[in-house]
């Protein structure tokens, strides 16, 4: 059993923004959604009340980091992820191909999967499409994806093909092994297309994806600093080659101002360190863009972060204190900052869905865009990755 | 005005445990009262939201790391540390005697008060007994500490007579300045006894104190590695000759058997960043002693740390998750090690209070020390002070 839906509820004119809910075995995600990462268990530095109340309806876990520590053994006796994190809601789980390439050691990969060493203990360790199939559906996530072969950028176009065609095989035999798999319920699986910066070949992978037995798509390696405009292109070459009745998930973004642009070319679904990573940073958004809290400015600043903001932090906290905060490096200012910025992205969404459904995304994401002032693309979360 | 007032509303037969009832302008306290310690105007990783949900109704601020960082202009500006920090309840200040002798650099003791560098930025700075009671009303603190001389241990006992001595003159100039101060609405000022571990002495001490125009008694200068047979002493000295009718208030203790010894001998109020930093180092506490979540033997215990206790972390996350969050050095686990913390320690004094109240003190205490094994003396705080 696998209880899975997508419902397309709206979509606004002009544009490819669309208004849609998902349905888990753990419950109903709208959508656009900005979904928090919990790379170990845990959203970073917060209690998952704290995440449940900036509107999150669905957080990541890691399968790479979580098979290595605590391991699937303890969050099998625990019942799953779920309980054992205090998480009542859905868990996407990715599936590893991202982290093998960026923080396991002397990673091999052969057709039958990657060989590689933990990045904890060193310890030998396997993955395969199955193993990575067995593991998520072990975790107990809601939505689980395959294991995909990522290359460095730039590199031979040769080896970006065949890549993308290992990442294919992969994904056949994720398909196999998701159908063939005894739990008595699991959850949904979605399909990866890759492709570097190539739109022929992102093209060819959306109208494979498309054809593939999966609950949804997921576009990845984007966001590893390339400039916008390279994005927004791969994106308009793919979203229309994918099914209208599967979601749409763009890996690892992001910024807010790349969730506007890329909700407005058809994605649904975003994950994400950036709020939390910043948080942790002091970096803090606001309707006009970034703010460092640690600057002497906000000394004596006795209103909120951000003045439009509803979240608990904003209600209750000034900048004054949150400079103090930081200044003094007392931990509780990492949790102010991090329910805010994941609060910040959240109020996105909700106002991307407020808008498809009045039919006004286009004119609300040019009013975001006049206001917003991105950061320069040197802060951006960079990586390299195929 | 100075709204205070210290109800006495049971003793307990056998033993000089009182149960008490302290009132300050900012609401009451029942004692005797474990106070969490709020040294940068935040009790380290929490929100004082999850503060008050430990039972605490009173918490420490420090006049010496204020004064330094954010300084008391930005507090003062901020209407007080209670609006700065967001607690409402009441707040017990330190006077800063005591990180001037153990943080501050170049600190230099004059009849007239200290000058030190800032242990931050090496900044000349001077605290006066005046100067101290001024900071403390500009903070709105409810509870405030006078300016003391404390000296290392072991000194000549020439040296400790001549602290203690200039200890109570700067009281004498404390509570002048303190009955001077223009503010409408100040806080109360306790005084503080020393005298190191010299039970004559400190027996004059009390004396002296007992007749000060103040509306409370601390007790200095011990939980600083002498065994607990000389605390006990001292306290068996002290305490008999403190005013009934004021809340006395050992300074800086404790562990758990420090607080029900020091109750049994008719102390009333109690601070200490113990239950704070061993949570931070992944000590926790039950009712059997401290237990090290970082042992692998919690890596598959599928149940709370302590099944007795009502506390957030143990009525939701198991050893393992903690276990987990702490191998991962993820800071969630701070967090809820800390809530756990303070709380054992809260319900430690819940547990007087009721004992206290049916006139079974005694019993309790007996109770607690046949089951609860303290870790040894080498775990305890240390400080070298007088």
């Amino acid at each position: 059993m696998t209880p899975f839906s997508f419902d397309l509820i709206a979509s606004s004119p002009g544009t490819e923004a669309r208004r849609g809910r998902i349905t888990t075995k753990s419950g109903s995600i709208e959508t656009p959604v900005f979904m928090p990462v919990g790379t170990q268990a845990t959203v970073k530095t917060l209690d998952p009340i704290e995440v449940e109340a900036t509107g999150a309806e669905i957080i990541l876990g890691n399968t790479y980091h979580l098979m290595l520590r605590p391991g699937v053994d303890v969050i099998e006796e625990a019942g799953g992820l779920h309980p054992f994190m205090r998480w009542n809601r859905s868990i996407l789980t990715d599936s590893g191909g991202f982290q093998i390439f960026s923080l396991a050691q002397q990673a091999k990969v052969r057709e039958e999967g990657v060989t590689f060493r933990s990045h904890i203990d060193g310890s030998a360790r396997v993955m395969t499409p199955e193993s990575v199939v067995d593991l998520q559906i072990r975790y107990g996530s809601d939505i689980m994806m395959p294991l995909d072969h990522l290359i460095g950028l730039p590199a031979n176009p040769r080896k970006i093909v065949d890549a993308t065609a290992r990442t294919r095989r992969w994904l056949e035999r994720s398909i196999v092994a998701w159908h063939d798999h005894p739990a008595a319920v699991k959850g949904a699986l979605f399909g990866i297309c890759q492709g570097g910066m190539d739109v022929e070949l992102r093209a060819e992978e959306a109208r494979f994806l498309a054809q593939c037995d999966v609950a949804g798509s997921a576009i990845g390696g984007l966001s590893v600093g390339e400039p916008k405009d390279v994005m927004n292109a791969v994106l308009e070459a793919t979203c229309p080659l994918l099914p209208v009745d599967r979601p749409r998930y763009l890996m690892g973004v992001g910024s807010p101002e790349d969730l506007w642009n890329a909700v407005a070319r058809g994605v649904d679904m975003f994950d994400c360190v950036l709020p939390t990573r910043l948080a942790r940073n002091g970096s803090l958004f606001t309707p006009d863009g970034r703010i460092d809290i640690l600057k002497a400015e906000f000394k004596h600043q006795h209103l909120p972060v951000d003045d439009t903001c509803d979240c608990t932090t904003c209600a209750r906290f000034t900048r004054a204190y949150m400079h103090h905060l930081f200044r003094a490096r007392e931990l509780l200012g990492l949790r102010l900052a991090s329910v805010h910025n994941i609060r910040f992205l959240v109020r996105q969404v909700e106002e991307m869905r407020t808008a498809i459904e009045a039919g006004t995304f286009a004119i609300a994401h040019g009013d975001f865009a006049a206001r917003y002032k991105p950061a320069g693309p040197s802060d951006r979360l960079k990586a390299v990755v195929a």
